[in-house]
C-alpha cells in the first residue's frame, strides 16, 4: 500500500496555505505570521537552516516539520555542526513514525553536508523519542529569555 | 587602576597569530587549521555568526572567546533566538570573570539583535557559572557523532 504521507520535503511558499503555521502553533506560541512576513522569512533564510515538512498527499496538508541548522566553526577543523529545531508532528498524526523519519532524514542530510555531528535540545520527556533516533544525552541546556 | 584585558571584541584576522587557535584547543579537538583556512572561514562566516574575543593588552594575546549564532525562526512573530557557543577562558585566565563579562556581552548583543531568548548547552558542572550570568536550566541536550 501506498504510504498517505510525503517524503521530507523542503518548505515552500505555498505550505503557508497548508497549514504549516497551525502545525508550528501546536509547539509554541508562534504569535502574528501573516502570509507576507512568511514569504519574506522564507525567501531570505539563510543558506545554512534547512526547514523540511512532511504532508499528506491526500489532502495536501502539511502533518509535520523539523528544521535543520548548519553551523561553521573553527574547531574540529573548520568544521559544521547540525542542530535540530522545531520539530512537530500535528497532534492527529502522532504515532506513524512521522517525527522520527523527519529527524532521521535531517540528521542525515547534516552528515551529507559535511557535519561532524548534530544536536538538539528537548524536554526530558521527549529523551526516549531522540534515543530512538539515534542521540544520546549529553548535557544540560540552559536559557534566557528577554 | 586600567584593566589590562580589552572589552569584547570581534574576532580578527590578526588573532591568528595571538593565540585564538591554541585558545579554542583547550575547549575540544581543533584538527588541522592553517591561517589560509583560517582566513577562509573567517572571511565568510555566515552574518549571523559573531565570534568575540578578548583579548590581553599586554600581551596581545586573546585569552577568552564565546561565539553567538543567531537563528532566524518562523515561531514567535518570525522571531530570532541566540544560540552561544565554544565559550573557552585561557586556563592561566580563569577566575578573572572574563567567560561572565563574554557570555553576558553575547546575551545582550542576542537581544540587541532582537532575539527573544538565547540558549546554551554545557555539561552539568558549569550549570553554576551559567545561572551567575543570568541562564536557567531548561532541557537535556542531546547528540549524535558522526
Amino acid at each position: 500500500m501506498n504510504s498517505p504521507y510525503s517524503k521530507p520535503r523542503k518548505l515552500k511558499e505555498l505550505d503557508f496555505e497548508c497549514g504549516f503555521i497551525q502545525l508550528l502553533s501546536q509547539l509554541t506560541d508562534i504569535g502574528d505570521v501573516s502570509l507576507s512576513r512568511f514569504r519574506q522569512t522564507l525567501n531570505t533564510l539563510p543558506s545554512a537552516i534547512h526547514v523540511y515538512v512532511i504532508e499528506n498527499k491526500n489532502s495536501g496538508k502539511v502533518v509535520a516539520t523539523a528544521t535543520l541548522l548548519v553551523e561553521q566553526k573553527f574547531i574540529h577543523s573548520c568544521g559544521s555542526v547540525g542542530h535540530i529545531e522545531d520539530v512537530v508532528v500535528a497532534s492527529e498524526y502522532r504515532g506513524r513514525n512521522l517525527g522520527r523519519i523527519l529527524v532521521q532524514h535531517l540528521s542525515h542530510l547534516a552528515e551529507s553536508l559535511g557535519c561532524y555531528k548534530t544536536i538538539l535540545d528537548c524536554s526530558s520527556k521527549f529523551v526516549p523519542f531522540y534515543e530512538k533516533c539515534g542521540f544520546s544525552c549529553k548535557g544540560s541546556q540552559m536559557s534566557v529569555y528577554y
